[in-house]
């Protein structure tokens, strides 16, 4: 099935969900890039039909994908080059875009296979900085991320394509900052956050123990809510002439640290 | 002194300084943001001029850094709306723009107080990722940062602005691999280079010794010139489905592992 006038409704509707509104009216989002889509379907994602560029449509891992989103019910649809660029985002679709139905993410979703590691993001609000956050989430084995309070919809094009894909594959919630905590200490975790006035040097914090780790924003920091005599501020050590790292670094370091003391 | 037309020879000028190959024809920069100009100048750059766009000049943190750059020797220019927008660069400007020399960064001019932990980044392509490593080595305190075999200009403005104005306190150089190896060799440093398939997981390397961290590029890693019986391949352990993190991130948790170690 070939499209190849970029007035098609298909084309309009999916273009439309590069908007944060266009994916809640629709309850849909886009997917680009061969790796990410193969994430999404591993992560149970329920693919409605993907769009391949027709110059492109008959390479080996094309035809693989096509037959993978056929066995789960997708429409394939080959498109000629100059409407697929309207379709696609940038040099990153590798010849593929994908329209599915949009995941569950609410906290009664959510529901990872251990406790043992949780971030909370708490209002991010740069896409890419949650994509980059999950990307070092997956690759540290945390069990879970909570967007709290959320600026960002974790299913934004940009999100999904700074996380690889790994958004599909890391359980993933979003829900308020209140319920949240009331989820954390539900479960008995330490909760910990952190702050750039915390008391103490992240490393000398047990993460050995069940733990969620809370990230607060670029601009502000985490909420007064998780300033409470139970929860541990834990400070990265500033030795330079900026006083801050960003968000998805500060992540990276706290879930390798855990990862680090885990090991041991 | 105000400038009203964008065909003003200065910012026809300054604009070229957007490009690699403007900055090489000029050995100028431009810097964007006011905490930028204020490390750079800190950092001893050279200040050739300034645009201050006319609406914000009168503001007092303008008139502290115009003040500053007058004493410095810059000539300070203010500059109607429209022309400041031409020479500007996104929302990050903040109202102002300096011209400067570029800083002298060969390895004659690489003289980093102590030598107890450098970054070697061989090859890295994007100049965010350049400037996100710098912030995370300046945060970290490490010594000095070289890089080898560079694809991108360490003066890129989004180097530049990635790095939040660290690339000019941070020791620094640009030099060719082999001279970075000799360089590392002559000083009897440790060299660790981060590898997706390196034996010794890094939180097991001892880096409370002089140590080089090495870092190659997105693509394809470290040169096999650091593939050597004399150097130790470190690997961050990886838990999930994506298989490689970004550079930056890699780099800072390396660094923090490092100053971790050092603080116990």
């Amino acid at each position: 099935m070939m499209i190849h006038s970029p007035h098609n409704p298909r084309i309009k509707q999916a273009v439309r969900l590069r908007d944060r509104r266009g994916r809640q009216q629709q309850r849909r989002i886009i997917v680009d890039g061969q790796r990410e889509i193969e994430r999404a379907l591993d992560g149970g994602v329920r693919p409605v039909e993907a769009f391949f560029r027709a110059d492109d449509a008959d390479l080996p891992a094309a035809a693989a994908l096509r037959q993978r989103l056929l066995e789960r019910g997708a429409d394939c649809w080959e498109v000629a080059g100059p409407v697929f660029q309207k379709v696609c985002y940038g040099e990153r679709a590798e010849g593929v875009v994908l329209v599915a139905a949009t995941p569950g993410c609410s906290l009664a979703d959510f529901q990872p296979r251990q406790t043992t590691l949780i971030a909370v993001l708490e209002g991010i609000e740069k896409p890419g900085n949650v994509g980059a956050v999950l990307r070092s989430a997956d690759a540290a084995g945390v069990d879970g991320v909570i967007l709290a309070d959320a600026a960002a919809d974790p299913f934004n094009p940009n999100t999904i394509r700074a996380s690889l894909g790994t958004v599909f594959s890391v359980p993933l919630c979003v829900t308020g900052s209140d319920q949240a905590l009331d989820w954390l200490r539900q479960r008995g975790l330490q909760i910990l956050v952190a702050r750039v006035d915390g008391d103490l040097p992240y490393f000398a914090a047990d993460l050995t123990v069940p733990t969620a780790l809370v990230l607060g924003g670029e601009a502000t920091g985490a909420s007064q809510r998780w300033c409470d005599s139970s929860i541990t501020g834990v400070v990265l050590p500033m030795r330079g002439r900026a006083d801050s790292l960003n968000v998805s670094v500060t992540a990276a370091i706290l879930f390798y640290e855990a990862l680090r003391q885990r090991t041991r």
